[in-house]
């Protein structure tokens, strides 16, 4: 493995050559720069006829090669390092540089870049988070990595370490609104430990940025989003030095617009926005070798390509998720009086409350909102535990970013918003941060379903369970009451994946639970009735306050002599197959009952589970019509869809 | 009803009175900004214990009556009037003020006020979009209104037509990073009509601003943005009145930042953030009204709105989701030679050349792209008909908005993108716009499945099929071949829903269709086989690049003796259901197959029909893991998860 330049060991400023040092350490950046152009150019050539993001892959290496030549605190012979600087490549298709900087610096073996974008390499054509390898985040999706940035950054600080973050964006990729989310708040927050490159290369994959959406003089506007800016030629390698160097102003995040060429270092593709995305030929190679001032021999290296390919097609392995289901500690153990205090509340106020309980013994803990706190029962936090309490204001793509970012830091992180903005307004980041990178961040979204029918439907959140089932990683959970809501967060806090949890209902939420029981992820609990009796005429399985309303009906149905069971299936995803499975068995009809889009949710899962193990008992499922009704009351819209114990115990009777 | 102010007739600047004239026009403005404060007053008390957004629901007043007193042209005795100004409340929840001044000039008659919030009322807490009540678009989602506008006045603009386009932001709203992404582009646009008013009352639900997400000096970041910027107080009718009336810098997009007082107008609420979302008691309200001079009669109000309420209740009314298959005419009409052509260049480029086939006969055709011209094959469309195309950079979120604001003014929309940012990273955006207002768009996933598997997963897409099937009032479409891709295209122009498109595969994508044929949004064909004969040993129910895979499957099978019927189930919602039942009673086996996790697709699509119906045949589901799993070659990744022909022949037989 080829090592040429592993840092911290040259730092300029702590020498005692003064500007010999420097020149030396400069013209060893020069180098690391030359070295990891071949790099880019023979990975770039490895992808053969798949192609490569050469344009956008070459315009930071000068840039790189200082970070990583002797800016940037790091070292492979140890990853993982505590006190490490961290680098984010925000505009993931800038590999071909970020693969050679990580290469010539030790992380990445040589051999592995012949693997470059071939099926089961480490190396795909965006980085997905390897510690190993020195790649600290998954990107790929543009606009994500400064918000991930920020939260690292705030992380690390409140750990009292010295690490910096380092976000590189590309000028194309500050078109996205988020990444504006994000510099606003940083200088909100005051930060003097991250620093955002501006790889401004002139072109997006459209054509030139002024063409297709100019970000204009980019300087001035990250000025005025409360930034110190410098200025630089991003291929004067002095210049990105002293940049980088140079004492900066306080308590004021940095951005460094770096003037920079798309293909920079081959004069075939230096400006030509035709490679953003292109076939390095043998003939280009080639060209480039010899500009480079290198010998190569192309046969061999594709030899060695497709080599690695055959190898390597046993790497081909499935990813396990990582779901585990969790049991609690009686940390909030549910008592009458409790029960009765948190009902009166609702589940908001209760999700405030049980934070409040987790707090003190949580040294880890940060919470997030997006200006909702009081909205969120999170005043008393905010006040008590200042440090425990970030708002990212009304952002809320930028919000799970940072809360990635402090979960990829070591913290429990939870967010909460209203129910649509938390689960729709910022999914991508979701996905990408939670479900692809597994960063662990317990998502709370308040007043989900109809309670807030009288504020239109925009505030009403019917489909956040089939959006947020779709996500692979991220379980799901739906309260049946106060106390529930308590159970859940600690149960969430446990788990070793990232949990969506319901909020339902107003004030004076009904209690389900008046006594301590044992909450389980995944692990549905019966309310009423007796599963394990063979010949009940019903199951309803309900979820959230339906759970109630379902209550209201096994009570109606025993009236008329029917016998029903009620289960609480409070965990969406993963759902708990057994106990269905054992409703199937002893029922005669199942019925789910949800406030919820009939399509995507509880009925859905149910019925997902149903077909795959064949055969069953009628079904019916109770819930809210694919559709955007009329806004209005709670209780009458609850009325009007048929959400209520009476409506369903009518449905019962009907289907009998 | 009451109609104080109906313009267009007064244009100050047209008149003869001069000086004279215009003190006229702000004094009767500001008589209205009186009346539309009563209103505001009436209504939150009236809302009752549910409470209203009081703060930000009178901090515009002033605004408001400048607008609808004066310098709109509208006209209420004709609210559709073709040539009207748009209003835009972005911030929502200003509800107050905006029913206020609607009412005050005669498009809501003033005994709806009582039923403000009330079930069935059309005066939610949040504008639902509603012409003839003066209501031009659904807001409620903050970060939103803006790209609409901007939408809307391109259209309008493009139409010939002078109207002007007025959107009022809250200075919180400013937060959304959304919001940046329009600002960028209306400047990018040169956009001279639309007019951009920021509501500056320093305050956000969570305090004031600088405590919460500091917007600092909007006026330098809006102008940073390109903008030209007007400072005003906002509570001075003279100062709005000029703001609005100067002549403008030439092709550039007007801000004007109100500097204003939240809960403006009464001493109780004046400044005080308590007062965001508040409850308006007797006490309060006859307060309010004393300091505007006026009588009032409390509890005869009260029993007003208790007796709206009860006369209202039958108007709660399910909304029909308005869903229609359509039937496509021959524009594009499969033969072997354009069935030749197309599949060698694959999905994507298919969709560009179906566009351009479509283009020539379609006037109001617009086709936007987030900086993925090249990549959508919409490169011919862009040099040949520059009119029809649009391109909003790397902001998808602003896409939306402006698809949905060119689809209100009349437009046949089509919006394309890589799949997973077509889908989830504005997932908002189009629950609001295409869900919740029924803005008709078609949008293009692009490379959706694993074809991008050396990407890495952020460029995959196995998602959108589950999170898009959720949200009401949007078909979901996979084509087959890329003759499918033209067919579905055009099905979608014609029906009268929203269409999300999944295009899939790479170049030399596979043929299934070599002759024209009948396609239907939501009704399957039969690709092999006869569902009509019974027995058949399995159904194969496919979409898109896996209908090939099963027609492979079918002649695996048909040499081991095994009778198949291969079914394109092309959309996804509104599923075919009468073609699943058949299948049901005329197979012992049914399998879906499918490029999609496995939860929320076809599989699961399927699965909701089989347990609605009850009573099925063998169900067995082939798609993706609920997993994020390695990269690499496509080809590779359909064998790895068992997505090719021969694994969908072996799991058959396994299960026979």
């Amino acid at each position: 493995m080829k090592k040429s330049v592993n840092v911290p060991f040259e730092q300029p400023d702590k020498g005692a050559g003064g500007d010999c040092n420097i020149n030396h350490i400069l013209q060893s950046c020069g180098t690391l720069a030359g070295n990891i152009r071949e790099d880019a150019l023979l990975m770039a050539f490895c992808a053969g006829a798949g192609a490569a993001h050469l344009g956008g892959g070459l315009s930071h290496i000068d840039i790189l090669s200082v970070l990583y030549g002797t800016v940037m605190k790091h070292n492979s012979d140890n990853p993982e390092w505590d006190e490490r600087d961290r680098f984010i490549l925000s505009k993931g298709h800038g590999v071909l540089g970020y693969y050679g900087a990580l290469c010539e610096t030790g992380y990445i073996p040589r051999e592995e870049l012949f693997g470059f974008e071939k099926s089961g390499s480490d190396l795909l054509g965006h980085p997905v988070k390897n510690l190993k390898k020195g790649i600290e985040a998954t990107t790929g999706s543009l606009g994500q990595g400064l918000s991930l940035g920020i939260g690292m950054a705030l992380g690390l600080k409140e750990q009292g370490k010295s690490s910096k973050v380092y976000v590189l964006l590309g000028d194309g990729e500050c078109n996205e609104g988020s990444v504006w989310e994000a510099f606003m708040s940083a200088s909100q927050y005051k930060m003097d430990n991250i620093t955002a490159i501006i790889d401004r290369n002139h072109f997006q994959l459209g054509g030139d940025t002024k063409d297709v959406m100019d970000v204009g003089n980019i300087s001035d506007k990250i000025r005025a989003f409360g930034w110190e800016v410098r200025e630089v030629d991003g291929h004067n390698i002095k210049e990105v030095y002293e940049a980088f160097k140079k004492p900066r102003e306080e308590d004021k995040p940095l951005a460094i617009v770096a003037d920079t060429v798309k293909g920079y270092g081959f004069s075939f593709c230096e400006g030509n926005n035709a490679y953003h995305h292109a076939v390095v030929t043998k003939d280009l190679y080639e060209t480039g070798m010899r500009e480079l001032g290198k010998e190569c021999d192309p046969d061999s290296i594709r030899k060695k390509a497709e080599e690695w390919k055959e190898n390597h097609s046993a790497y081909l392995k499935k990813y396990k998720s990582h779901i585990k289901k969790s049991q609690i500690e009686n940390k909030i153990t549910v008592t009458k009086q409790l029960a009765r205090r948190w009902s009166m509340v609702g589940q908001r106020a209760a999700f405030g409350l049980a934070v409040m309980e987790i707090a003190p013994d949580n040294p880890k803990l940060k919470v997030l909102t997006a200006d909702v706190s009081s909205s969120a029962g999170l005043e008393r936090l905010k006040k008590t535990y200042p440090d425990k309490f970030l708002d990212a204001g009304i952002a809320e793509q930028n919000m799970m970013g940072i809360a990635s970012g402090y979960s990829q830091t070591g913290y429990d992180v939870i967010t909460a918003t209203f129910a649509p903005f938390q689960s729709m307004r910022c999914l991508e980041q979701i996905r990408v941060n939670m479900g692809y990178m597994g960063s662990k961040v317990i998502m709370v979204g308040l007043a989900g379903g109809l309670v807030l029918g009288t504020l239109g439907n925009t505030h009403c959140c019917f489909e956040d369970i089939g959006v947020l089932r779709s996500i692979p990683n991220i379980a799901v959970i739906s309260p049946a009451d106060s106390c529930e809501v308590g159970k859940a967060l600690e149960a969430a806090l446990k788990t070793d994946m990232s949990v969506y949890i319901r909020l339902l209902g107003g004030s004076g939420c009904p209690v389900i639970y008046t006594e301590d029981y044992n909450f389980e992820i995944g692990k549905a609990v019966i309310i009423k009735g007796d599963l394990e009796k063979e010949n009940n005429d019903v199951v309803l399985i309900a979820s959230g306050t339906m759970v109630n309303e379902s209550v209201k009906a096994f009570e109606l149905l025993a009236e008329k002599g029917i016998s029903s069971v009620v289960v609480n299936m409070h965990t969406i995803k993963p759902i708990d197959k057994d106990t269905i499975l054992k409703a199937v068995g002893n029922s005669k009809v199942i019925v789910t009952v949800e406030e919820h889009n009939k399509y995507g949710g509880l009925s859905t899962a149910v019925s997902e589970v149903l077909v795959e193990n064949g055969g069953f008992s009628k079904f019916i499922s109770i819930g809210l019509p694919d559709e955007y009704g009329c806004g209005g009351d709670y209780k009458d819209l609850l009325e009007l869809y048929g959400l209520t114990g009476g409506s369903i115990a009518d449905k019962v009777i009907e289907n009998l």
